[in-house]
């Protein structure tokens, strides 16, 4: 039967070139940082994850992984009490380990993740399947995205302007969304928002819906509002989003806007991890959940987070951050599995000019991703890439994600906004 | 890749012996209904599941089966939609389609579990991995299970006594009782109870309780109490049993004893579908979901389940009917998938005494079955017991399960219990 076990894991965190995209605790900074998680057995296989690399996130997958070898590769439920039991033994110290706007998710979760999905796609490989037939197979073939437009800096100070150019008008997010959807057709298009005034993103908004009747459009302003100004702009978005996303914190106050907001809230703010679910269903603070199974404890996890959405009336869609294609694939075999995903999932795909996996694989055809064909998740490690965007992550200085430290450079008196407007 | 395609379907019912078993609803009859249902593919594998076989039940799995050569077997959660298709093209009409004390269930969800479990078992046989690992691998090896105890009649009428022999008396309990943890290990004792009125069955626990210190104990009058009775039943349970299973009907009444009772509700009537799961909730119902992949559809959804009950701090054991060896395999599986099992789950095995599957693969040892060693579910048909119980259920006239029409054969003034005490 199954005799294997694992015999090696090694996480290896990159840097890869990211433009100067804007959100409301600052601005990316020049390199991403991503880790790739490497799961290999004692007859050779190997599996893939990914996952961030803050520099605490980093020690704790460093302690997870000298902790699995012996481990069955097919346990993968199991894991995550070993997961558990090496964060308690130390590595769990040091805060949420990962910088930016997700805050109270589980650590477990977190950190098991990367190891799930390499397991996954470590059985999909020894069983000649893809990743999707683990998981209960397709409902469907290709998984919809949605174009993510952000405003945006020309380039990064001191460089020079990178293709994207310049967005900080409604006119330039108009032409930015058109080539989005020009180049990978998108049928959907979300604006990260929080960045400028609201009724300044409400134009922009007003635009988008101009020049793109019928497409299904969203805002996310990261909680940059105050409840008041959550449930004024909600109304005068009424008709022109399908969701508005995390207009502002906490359950409570998702919970007070919804009650007079015309059009359903979503988030990947207020209700991040399992512990969430049950004040928020009883606060009807949110109608749709961006799932991420970088947070959410996998693949299999993110399948109990849909079928609960399903179970409680509320929709599913999926978050992204900045990520490579190691991660698309994994988004994407879980969206094929997925049968009440009920919009279309958001991703950073386009702003990404550097990757560790051979091309090919993940293709964008109408906005939406085919199920890579072959095993496993279906994507393959390019190793010079690896090893090139590795060099960079030690060369670059950069150790924890920091967008307002980096604006703050260039704007000292920056101030993240947290139900600010 | 996987080309695999189902090719036929077979839906066989059969007849087995059961002793004359009391509950609430009447007595069960001399033969136990069941459905076996095999797979098959177009390169020769086979893959089982059971599940019940009243009339209404059998047209819809043949409906069903009609339906699914040429597709994937490995595409479980796609053929939820092939089912809820066929059924609403008619196959959905005629009621609940089992009778007994389990309505309200999910049609769709207990007609697609068999074909799902035997998708599973078809897939583990394909890649030489037990079904368990197809769940997210194992973390328990063997899974406890819980004496089921029964009020009973010495033989059916008209036929010699049984082995086991009357039961109605603590004392003849206690006896029945001290067999079952001597022959299989048992470490946790279930009573069904709506049989006798409350009083005397609280006086059964107190000798159970007397001559099991220590073992956890429960009561399961199938809703045969009114509120009052529940409440009143509960306080002087209290500190006997672990839990007091469906003392009342509904969710509403449950809330109301749940509201007083010193012990956790636990359920298999009140909450048996998804679509009940944020009723009951919202009402504090119930403290203890018992889970039947019979009817909670299938082995993945009742991980769904399961994986709920944990999000919303619900306790989690296991229900059953009378069953053969395919579905003791089936959740034996499950069971060794499911971390939060906080409770030993029930089964009727030890009143079986015959079977289809061939003896050997399903060992009771301290009261747990370890998960089977074979690919799949582990269990391989015995072709000639499938044929003789065939035979037996043509022959028997049984059509459907009607304890309450076979009880009126010897008592016509006798009535169903319910909330009647
Ligand atoms: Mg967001
Ligand atoms: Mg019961």
């Amino acid at each position: 039967m199954n005799a294997r076990r694992i015999s090696r894991v090694e996480v290896v965190p990159v840097a890869f070139a990211d433009p100067p995209l804007l959100n409301a605790v600052g601005v990316h900074e020049p390199f991403a940082l991503r880790a790739v998680v490497r799961v290999r057995t004692d007859d050779g296989l190997e599996g893939l994850g990914e996952t961030y690399a803050d520099e605490v996130h980093l020690r704790r997958l460093a302690a997870v992984a000298a902790a699995l070898p012996g481990s069955d590769p097919f346990a993968t439920t199991a894991l995550r009490r070993v997961v558990a039991d090496v964060l308690a033994r130390g590595g769990g110290a040091g805060g949420d380990g990962v910088a930016g706007m997700i805050t109270g998710a589980s650590t477990v979760d977190r950190v098991l993740a990367p190891f799930e999905v390499a397991c996954l796609d470590l059985q999909g490989r020894a069983l000649g399947l893809p990743v999707v037939d683990l998981l209960g197979g397709r409902v469907r073939d290709a998984v919809p995205y949605s174009a993510y437009l952000f405003y945006k800096w020309a380039g990064h100070p001191g460089a020079d302007a990178d293709g994207w150019g310049e967005a900080l008008t409604p006119d330039q997010l108009v032409a930015q969304a058109r080539r989005m959807v020009e180049g990978w057709g998108f049928t959907a298009i979300k604006l990260k928002g929080g960045v400028l005034p609201p009724d300044e993103e409400v134009e922009a908004v007003r635009a988008l819906a101009a020049a793109f009747p019928g497409t299904p459009l969203r805002l996310d302003p990261n909680a940059a509002w105050t409840v008041e100004t959550g449930i004024r702009v909600a109304k005068a978005l009424d008709g022109l989003v399908e969701y508005l996303e995390d207009p502002v914190p906490g359950i409570d106050g998702m919970a007070a806007v919804a009650a007079a907001a015309p059009m359903p809230l979503a988030t990947n703010m207020a209700v991040v991890a399992f512990d969430q679910l049950p004040p928020a269903v009883a606060a009807g603070a949110v109608q749709v959940v961006l799932g991420d199974h970088h947070f959410w404890g996998g693949l299999r996890r993110s399948q109990l987070l849909a079928g609960t959405c399903d179970t409680f009336g509320l929709g599913l869609s999926m978050h992204s951050n900045s990520h490579l294609g190691i991660s698309l694939a994994a988004m994407t075999h879980l969206g094929a599995a997925t049968p009440n995903l009920t919009h279309a999932c958001d991703t950073h795909w386009p702003w990404k000019t550097e990757d560790v996996v051979r091309p090919g694989a993940l293709r964008f055809v109408d906005g939406a991703v085919a199920v890579p064909a072959g095993p496993g998740l279906g994507v393959e490690l390019d190793e010079d890439a690896l090893g090139a965007l590795h060099e960079r992550y030690l060369a670059c200085g950069l150790r924890s994600r920091d967008d307002t430290g980096y604006m703050r450079r260039f704007d000292p008196a920056f101030e993240r906004k947290l139900a600010t407007w």
